[in-house]
């Protein structure tokens, strides 16, 4: 019943902590390649579906009725650490809808990353709603809704238009069924829908090759990878997963992670989408789980497949930068 | 095999993220009063034993010959949030045994408390070893090395003087035998020993009562507690588990957060030592755990049990204030 232990932290020679998870490979089709745990089980996603949320806004011609940069886009899918770049990028796509961030719903909080927090700290001033690690995807439920001529105000409810769309696009790219039963309130106050883990790999199969979306949508989708591909940073920050492994590999993977220990990837080349949820939402876990399955499945070169080793197996440093342990996969990922 | 799920994090209707782990709650004697998942397995109690760690400098006269007060007994036995107050405390100690943060060994990082951090920040500073969350503990040892004779330099080794009476204070407490295989290196750079959960709790039970310890290790952990009991601010900072607990409960309870997921209490007007860690490291669950057992066994009235429940079961709010979710309890502690 309980699914499987996938990755471990090690102290010296012990096992000091143990994660528990489920994933999924799937291609665009349905076809599951490789499934562990229950991959069947409801998980939200959270932050993870930001590019399939932003596909109306380029499906619409919204963004292009705009002239939304691929940075603007790029930060549409982003979960930013609030730094100056990430802000004057969501201030300036808030401005091509002759909008500020008194419009923004998302709630304020400090920068998500440490060095940007302190930064902003040090400057002496504190954060504002554009400095939420969602004010991207915010703004671009701003843009899509004025450029639909609906009044951007409430834009966060689930009845609202852009998230109807935002809806509509989630579940014909995942192909599961976003009914009320399914839905929680995410951090930023956006509907956040729960869905079984092969689907949304199914999800992301489609959003790396367009199979089975429609043609705008799927001319949406190859947007979206190609901004983000071209701006790594936008899309997080330095030092941070999504980043690190999109700046490595570039246009080859598209990985995207969500709160509670949920990453999605594409692998457009190979046709596969991977979704992965550690049981314990730890980000740290299902990250390492992520980066086993990008390496297991890229079809990497050797040398590329050993840049991909410290995604995989972190290695756990005391303050003096000695290493005291390891994080390594396990089960059916070892 | 697996332990059981023992906290749940909620979001709306369903269940997003779930904790496993064990738990012990034992006297002095070894007899278990409770005891769920399986607690004979080894784990490192990380920084939850920084008060046995202090007894030697209690129990060898050291902070008597070199007058430490009571808030520097407190900083001692502390994982602190890097305030000033803080920052100051352990100066003053290190400067009590003619020395400065020059001696310390611990590493550096920005401070725990996140509040704390942006200060320094804003200040325009950088953190120090000082502002490392074990400073205290660390000034601790180097003036039990000082008032020894022995020159503090390397103590950190598992076969330095200081570092061989800590692992014999929590030897006698804990009943665990310390053996090279089963140290690991604390994030501080000190050895950390896995023991087992019942160990850690009986520890917890002596600690609390004295019952078993030497005469001198006895008074040694009541000065402790008293010392604790009295600057709960200093022991953690504020907004944090073990300070806000201890604000609340004064003397009755003495709780400890270690990295990783474990939690120790004493609960001395019961007799009971208290133990759990949560398989997969989250302090998140680690806290809850030991919040509905500390309620359990507290033997509260229900005025003060229901001040507990922010602690036995925490909103989970998003950035606009609103509760999307809960931490409850599960299984064994429902």
């Amino acid at each position: 019943m309980a699914n499987p232990v996938v990755v471990e932290a090690t102290r010296g020679e012990r096992i000091e902590s143990a994660h528990r998870g489920a994933g999924a490979v799937v291609e665009a089709d349905g076809r599951i390649i490789m499934a562990f745990g229950d991959v069947e089980r409801a998980v939200y996603p959270r932050s993870a579906v930001k590019a399939l949320q932003a596909l109306p806004l380029i499906e619409s011609g919204a963004a292009d009725r705009l002239g939304l940069s691929d940075e603007e886009i790029a930060l549409a899918c982003a979960s930013h650490s609030g730094g100056e770049e990430h802000v004057a990028t969501a201030r300036a796509m808030l401005a091509r809808a002759g909008r500020d961030e008194r419009v923004l719903e998302c709630g304020v909080h400090w920068p998500l990353g440490e060095a940007e927090g302190r930064a902003l700290a040090r400057s002496g001033r504190t954060p504002n709603a554009l400095h939420n690690n969602c004010s991207g995807k915010h703004a671009g439920f701003v843009c899509l809704s004025c450029v639909m001529g609906v009044e951007p105000k409430g834009y966060v409810a689930p009845d609202h238009a852009v998230q109807r769309e935002v809806a509509a696009a989630i579940a014909a790219a995942t192909g599961a069924r976003l009914s009320e039963d399914m839905r929680g309130v995410d951090g930023c106050a956006i509907p956040a829908y729960a869905m079984p883990l092969i689907a949304l790999a199914r999800g992301f199969a489609r959003l790396g090759t367009g199979e089975g979306l429609s043609a705008a949508r799927r001319k949406a989708a190859a947007r979206i990878r190609a901004a983000v591909a071209a701006h790594p940073l936008t899309v997080a920050g330095k030092g941070r997963f999504d980043t690190e492994v999109m700046s490595l590999l570039g246009a080859i993977v598209f990985a995207k992670t969500g709160a509670e220990g949920v990453v999605c990837a594409a692998l457009p080349g190979t046709g596969l989408g991977l979704a992965v949820k550690a049981d314990d939402g730890a980000g740290r876990a299902a990250q390492v789980m992520m980066a086993a399955l990008i390496r297991r499945f890229g079809g990497f070169d050797d040398e590329t497949a050993a840049r991909l080793q410290p995604f995989v197996a972190p290695r756990l440093l005391n303050w003096n930068g000695a290493e005291v342990g390891r994080l390594r996969t396990a089960g059916p990922l070892a």
